[in-house]
């Protein structure tokens, strides 16, 4: 895997360069900037994980839980840039989607073919699943039928507010898990136990995340450019590129990590990994978004269509229901991915 | 029991085929046809039970899942000849809130009259309640919430879409259940152990079950046509009709074994027949008439009025609250009784 | 505390009597009719839990169901007197809200701060999470869904059916717990086991009980009086009046309670306050309040606006996820307080 990943920055990231520079044609860059995007992504996961490990168990907890979504939050950045905010919330939307549903569910499947039945923390669960229902169901629902009878400028101060409480309340989750109590999930969520040398050093790592973060970037705005061509020629809406395209791209590396941690049977981490990313969209990047947003052309109000809220919640209703019992089967992940693929559909014909 | 069914069948019937050649009132051919129809699905039942039995328990589980319903799908499928999408919606609504709250309610208050509290497989209960949500919140929300946004065309696609996908994942949750998994539920959801000799060889059950299908085939086929009867008569709307009428009908002799199944204790059965049949209706029953429809007068769509949806999703979510522990008392019953007589009476209103 | 309450009721209540008399300003009878009703409610309650221990725990219980909330249902019936049926839907979505978010949330997150993991009864929190589906998903849902293609006539029908339906399962629940399962619940919401000595006599409870409410009644409509000055002066709208304001005063001497008990690790006691007067305001005041709205100038149907409506479901949906596994931590607390911020901010801002 880490040798496609290398492949793909080598030979990608040059000919994005050279694309940019001689004006190659949309759909041409929109293919390479993905797969240096893919690849930029599998080095950061890297490196992020190296420094965990050297930085001890907190600190290094902090940092995946800030740096895990550094691409889908440049990406997210430049297309806001660019002023097309319905994208943003669409890809934040497929990030959740495809965290939720494909991930977890191929995840589930990958892991239940090999054994019969797959273990993980019912603490984590149960935790996770708490702040689901809280940031999906209370703080994504009510701007949305809150915002029905406001005018514009209160249903901005509405957004700032709940951004505000979201990233709060995610801090002080962190502050739960990693401190106050620590020892009721250190059994089964702490990946480094097992896997106590780092791949990089110290200064390695951050070199590296410094680097392909800033390349990342870069590829990111080519990308952006490239989205009006994808709905001119495919005939692709908005929603579809956001909640399925740079959905799948920004997020690919860590697909690949979470399923294979299901097949060596160590579910807790292929959960964290999709669910812990869920929730770091859901309560950090996009109130992020929202606030960065006031700088921008246009703000980004915390409301997004009915379509994208509807799939959001019965995601997180269909997760929290097969996982809150601490035991997977490939039936569920099978599930799971069957609920993916309808409203994949939904969003291609929408 | 058995008795009244026969009694039915051998009064009704020869009055329905009376009645049809010397065109009686429309009011008596709807007792009639009601009556006939409940005896009919008696012997149906115990048809499909008798061959259950000899096949084994694969090919058992898998006659059971299929035939279950045939009552409701012949009916529906007379209904839709005659044009009347709405009131097959309707009468598929009525099934869905007809098991997971008339019959499990009943079910769960009987029983617990006699015995304090009753157990059944939590495996099963989670099992349930995955596909549930499923079906109901995930298959049929997502087309009702992007149609509004879409043209018949599309939303026709993404119905049989979603159709397929339900009756793959219907068939794989079989193939789970009756082969890969079939450990974990055998001890509970295996009715065969205790009741092994069939009441009817293997040929006469099929004869029985060919016969009894081919009339009550004719049967609906009266019925149908006394519909719009009901609605000039009593000023009964087509969604109560569909909703309330049509599916205690069309399910009256599984009512009565799955109270029967409570009251001796053996609640395992109750559920495996209220949610099982529930689950039936939605992820095969449903989507099989989804796709006959293109091959009638008018398609079906996969889109409900909205009071139907959301009836349906607020029962599924009250069942599976309730049944997630594997325990039921008779207060729990009346929750879901309640429950029925709220959405009956909003339903006889609109 | 009770000295505070005994303040505020031998200062507030004269001070509400002369102000009556001499009509003082709005703003000033406001506020003193608000601490009056604080300090008052403390008394009702003390009363109320003399006269409980006094009568055995059947008796009792049926007291605590039928007073626990006698304060709110003057205060309603008063201002629905006055023919503010918005402020009465309002501060019932408010007092649903408070106790579920705010109440519980302050106990679990003080008892959370002493305590690292909190349990209470497994059996009251299931019993608890399927009433409350009934009566907000179920009860409350339909009929907002149903009368949008209603007649008013028929929506009254509705709503008084619906009523009817609550109460009777309220009542049945009590039996539930009260008689037929008074085993299973026993060792867990039995407060009265461990302080058996009544604060007052029998004869001396009930001289107070009486005194208190009446006094209550009569600065009930003082109180309501000064709602349309709220709206005036501060730009508050009726949702915002009746949702915080009106509602946190209602039910502040429970709130006392609530999170004292949370801090003496006497979670089941807590729970019960807080989830038990939620379900007795929900199925027992206000039905009541539907059907006493028939002998006053205007009726007051069942339909709550959209956002009072999805934010009760929200709030009963985190609670129950938060809640049903009979544990409680600080960080769940602080989940259930940011979900009352944020609707808060919705309210003050729509």
């Amino acid at each position: 895997m880490n040798k496609l990943f290398a492949f793909l920055v080598y030979v990608g990231v040059p000919l994005v360069l050279a694309g940019a520079f001689f004006r190659w044609s949309d759909m041409w860059m929109f293919f390479l900037c993905c797969a240096s995007i893919i690849g930029l992504s599998g080095y950061i996961g890297r490196a992020t994980e190296s420094l965990a490990i050297v930085s001890g168990p907190r600190i290094g907890g902090l940092l995946n839980a800030t740096f895990g979504n550094a691409v889908e939050l440049i990406i997210s950045i430049f297309t806001l840039k660019a002023g097309m905010v319905g994208i943003v919330l669409a890809s934040l939307t497929g990030s959740v989607l495809g965290n939720l549903l494909l991930v977890l569910g191929l995840s589930f499947f990958a892991g239940g073919i090999k054994f019969k039945r797959q273990k993980f923390s019912v603490h984590d669960a149960r935790y996770n699943s708490g702040l689901l229902i809280f940031a999906i169901i209370v703080a994504f629902v009510i701007p949305e039928i809150f915002s029905m009878t406001m005018n514009p400028q209160k249903t901005l101060y509405l957004s700032l507010g709940i951004s505000t409480v979201l990233i709060a309340l995610y801090l002080a989750g962190l502050f739960f898990k990693l401190v106050t109590h620590r020892g009721v999930f250190a059994s089964s969520d702490q990946p480094e136990i097992e896997a106590e040398v780092p791949e990089w050093t110290k200064g390695k790592s951050i070199w590296i995340l410094l680097l392909a973060t800033s390349v990342v970037a870069f590829v990111s705005e080519q990308l952006v450019h490239t989205f009006e061509m994808l709905g001119d020629k495919f005939g692709w809406t908005e929603l579809f590129i956001g909640v399925i395209i740079v959905a799948i791209v920004g997020n690919a590396a860590e697909h690949v990590s979470a399923i294979t941690m299901a097949v060596k049977n160590k579910m807790d981490i292929s959960v964290e990994i999709a669910v812990g990313s869920t929730l770091q969209i859901a309560m950090f990047v996009t109130p992020i978004l929202v606030i960065l947003s006031l700088f921008m052309s246009e703000p980004m109000v915390l409301v997004f269509t009915l379509p994208e809220l509807v799939a959001m919640i019965t995601a997180a209703l269909l997760v929290i229901n097969l996982s809150n019992d601490g035991e997977s089967n490939w039936f569920e992940g099978l599930t799971l991915f069957a609920a993916y693929l309808i409203m994949g559909l939904g969003f291609f014909l929408l």
